[in-house]
């Protein structure tokens, strides 16, 4: 299956030369080690013919048939853990623990998706008399071969595997990657890996392809083959997609993240010491560059929870972002928010970090790759306006804390920032009066709330919702994590006065897949 | 309740007395009836704090209390039946059948979607434990303020009622209504009607209101408090509030509608005479102003198919357009249908047709109003490319043939145009060897293939999918009629480690709204 693949790795060589390649540098190090040539237009234009012609056999497939093609890329996923952990490694500085994690999860979660498939509740099946002999079918069909364009930070959740790629497959599309520029090698290995097992488990040629480049990725947004885009990145990216792909309507689902805030209540805010440590925890999580991150936390005036932080800071280890440009970012976010702050007013306690991070701004000593330390800065309410530097992401560990007199006029600040993927409330318990009003506030501003949890661990399971309103992603109704990831993908259709031939097996009267179908208005579940 | 309406009826005058109003016209004689004024900015503003504050409210109710509400408004159009259909009359040209079951259908449905409300699939709602104490629950929540954007062909179906406002209550949106400008002054006795039945039933202020006037209709699209827009009209105004709306990610929900395709299959071409009265039956229904009109037929050369349907079109009467600009409209669009199917080589059967567009192309005698006769065009196969005029949209009583030699031929040809909202398939029945091919090939570029029937039709039910692919629509996962159209005001939250303050009633361990939930994994029905 290596026709469908775009790439071959070459050898260690200055990317200077070769314009049209992507360099692969180690984090660690700043070290080089590599690159992948971009794909031509000529390779891209084949691959979505391929793609094309894929698409309407995968449609004719059951759920179960594109099950199994999921679990064999899982289980090629699993046998070759420790390559590919390894290879992840040179190219993101993550550390294997979490690059083990991270591969585990996303060989599980592929594997769910294809339950989900197979569950077929997706596939939103019914019939019914619509007076006379009259009769209308509906079911969703697959939209058709879907570009996926993936993060830095989550090598094997959401890119050339993972998340969107098992969710698109699943539904019944053929995917196009773009590989991120931060991990060429890996993505082409892992690219290699896909192919072959979709191959084996006798998926159609063209039901997955990986291009590389810039240019690569721009043909595929513009190309009439692609029916629907998925994101996961910047909020500049995701704009410019969503911008570019609406001249032909084709649906972006950018998942672009923005400020995740806590809310800590006066009963929660007793254990400050715990809070601070799981904040810290979390802020600092994968070198903070998750774009469920908690970047600004909310906590009662007079625990002590910002000294807190700032002690644990104190035992957090530096860590290597993913690339130079997120470590330059990081710098200039630094440099920004010390500025903000200190505009702000701060010239109290958080004036050392203010002045740290003015410190840490020149560029790294290249034995360092792009480490950088973990940063905090307290902030009032009254600066938390729209507009302010202080209300935009930065991406990287860096978190900010919001002391508050008034818990009312800090939940008023709360519906003053961006809408978000998730939010954290620390409560007292089921008794903490202020626990259903904060809930209730926040959940008009995301796609998450965690009651006493962090926000930064998202479970791929029924009722995920990783999503949010705009500008946290560009589709509120979407979730890019959990059973709803396959929505994305499909639409309905519907057939009236349909014979079995023009119906999927599903809408047969027999019901051979056993799914979920509303019959005559009644949703009827399969004898179990 | 009379404060959430923005206009009252002024008595008839020049219009150009009065910019700020739009007048009421009758199409049947092009006289002008009164004026309804316009909307002030300040009133707009008004109207949208108070569908702010009554969103949480309603977003707080049960949907059996908004299926009430739906229920009181049903109610009240049946009472008022008579004065509506005769004030539609005079907005509309359209006739007291026609208005008569077009009202009554929005009763039903408006009851339709209070059921749809109340079964409570569309909740979406689950809960399942993630590992150790976690659980995660999910289920939808109303957006917020819907703005609706109404046609000028269906005054009781889409617009100041009908479906839009109806899918939007249920879904537990307040609904702000921009008045079509064709039918002012029903608009405002309608909207009266809307708001005492929901005052009576118990909504909160600010649930619903009108307002009129093109600059109203701007401040809507640009209002912080609308969350999501649906419109139903023509392509250049959908496209326009899409891209409006986009600077701030607000959805648009745009049903615009393209050429809607027939095809005749060689075995169905048989019964000629019945197709050609069944096609100008639906192509001229509502004097072709309908979304779902039939545009297009292909039916087998040699069936003689076109001669019938102009045999057909010489007893068909001439019918009011809904407005002179329509008028104007279609007027011009025959004379460019004229000139494509003369320049496209038809010198044949449709010459008479082509010099009948011509003579029609001036304005009409005062006395006729916007009245016009309907007209067909044969087109040939290789002329329906990619730009050609023949394959725009043209409102009214128009539509083109197409004889083809060549099945496959003209099944490309079908993939040629811009995707459509419906599409009829007429065969010979379950033995037509084509039959399953053409529904297959149809699916890729409609919302609704319609199997021996005719498009016009459109059941309010659980399985209709009234929508389809860019540009039909701006979303090709929406449906504005049907079970689905509760889900474009929605969207999913989750929240972990709920306790029942946190949920609603819905997702309570009793289950008091007794709908379907997803529990663990499982999709559970209530006890029945």
């Amino acid at each position: 299956m290596s026709e469908t693949l775009a790439t071959t790795v070459t050898p260690a060589g200055d990317p200077a030369a070769d314009p049209a390649a992507d360099p692969s540098y180690d984090p660690r190090t700043g070290a080089q080690h590599g690159s992948v040539p971009h794909t031509t237009p000529e390779h891209v234009a084949a691959i979505l013919r391929r793609a094309q012609s894929a698409a309407s056999v995968i449609a004719g497939t059951s759920p179960a048939t594109r099950q199994g093609w999921l679990t064999a890329i899982a289980d090629s996923l699993r046998t070759h853990e420790d390559e590919l952990v390894r290879l992840a490694g040179e190219e993101t500085g993550l550390g294997a623990d979490r690059l083990h994690g991270e591969l585990a999860k996303c060989a599980t979660s592929t594997v769910f998706y294809g339950a989900v498939a197979a569950e077929g509740s997706y596939l939103g099946a019914g019939t019914e008399g619509i007076g006379g002999d009259s009769t209308l079918s509906r079911w969703n069909i697959p939209l058709g071969p879907v570009a996926v364009f993936g993060a830095s930070n989550f090598p094997f959740g959401f890119g050339v595997i993972g998340h969107d790629v098992a969710s698109a497959l699943g539904a019944g599309c053929p995917v196009i990657v773009k590989a991120h520029p931060a991990h060429p090698r890996l993505s082409v290995r892992l690219a290699e890996l896909v192919s072959d097992a979709l191959e084996r488990a006798g998926a159609p040629v063209g039901s997955y392809a990986l291009v590389v480049g810039f240019d690569a990725g721009l043909q595929l947004v513009d190309a009439a083959e692609i029916t629907a885009i998925a994101f996961t990145g910047s909020q500049g990216g995701g704009m410019a997609l969503v911008q570019r792909a609406a001249a032909r309507g084709v649906p972006v689902f950018a998942e672009m993240g923005t400020v995740n805030p806590v809310f800590v209540t006066t009963d929660a805010a007793a254990d400050s010491a715990q809070i601070a440590a799981g904040f810290v925890g979390s802020f600092t999580l994968g070198a903070g560059q998750f774009c469920t991150k908690p970047g600004l936390l909310f906590a009662p005036a007079g625990a002590g929870i910002f000294d807190a932080v700032r002690a644990e800071l104190r035992q957090a280890p530096s860590a290597p972002l993913l690339t130079a440009g997120i470590a330059r970012g990081y710098r200039a976010g630094l440099t920004g928010l010390a500025e903000a702050a200190a505009a702000a007013g701060n010239a109290g306690a958080d004036s050392a970090e203010a002045d740290s991070a003015e410190a840490d701004s020149a560029e790294p000593d290249s034995a360092d790759g792009y480490a950088v330390d973990p940063q905090a800065f307290l902030v009032r309410l009254e600066d938390l306006h729209p507009g302010s530097r202080l209300l935009e992401e930065c991406f990287g560990p860096v978190a900010l804390v919001c002391e508050y007199e008034d818990a009312a006029a800090a939940l008023d600040a709360l519906t003053r920032l961006q809408p978000s993927l998730v939010a954290s409330v620390f409560t007292g318990g089921p008794d903490d009066p202020e626990s259903a009003g904060v809930v209730g506030r926040l959940l008009g501003q995301v796609g998450r709330v965690a009651l006493n949890a962090w926000p930064t661990g998202v479970a791929t399971s029924w009722s995920m919702q990783h999503g949010g309103p705009w500008p946290a992603t560009s589709r509120s109704e979407a979730t890019s994590v959990g059973a709803g990831a396959l929505d994305r993908f499909v639409r309905p259709v519907a057939v009236q006065n349909a014979d079995p031939a023009h119906l999927p097996a599903g809408l047969h009267p027999d019901n051979p897949w056993r799914i979920p179908r509303r019959i005559d208005g009644k949703l009827t579940l399969p004898a179990s």
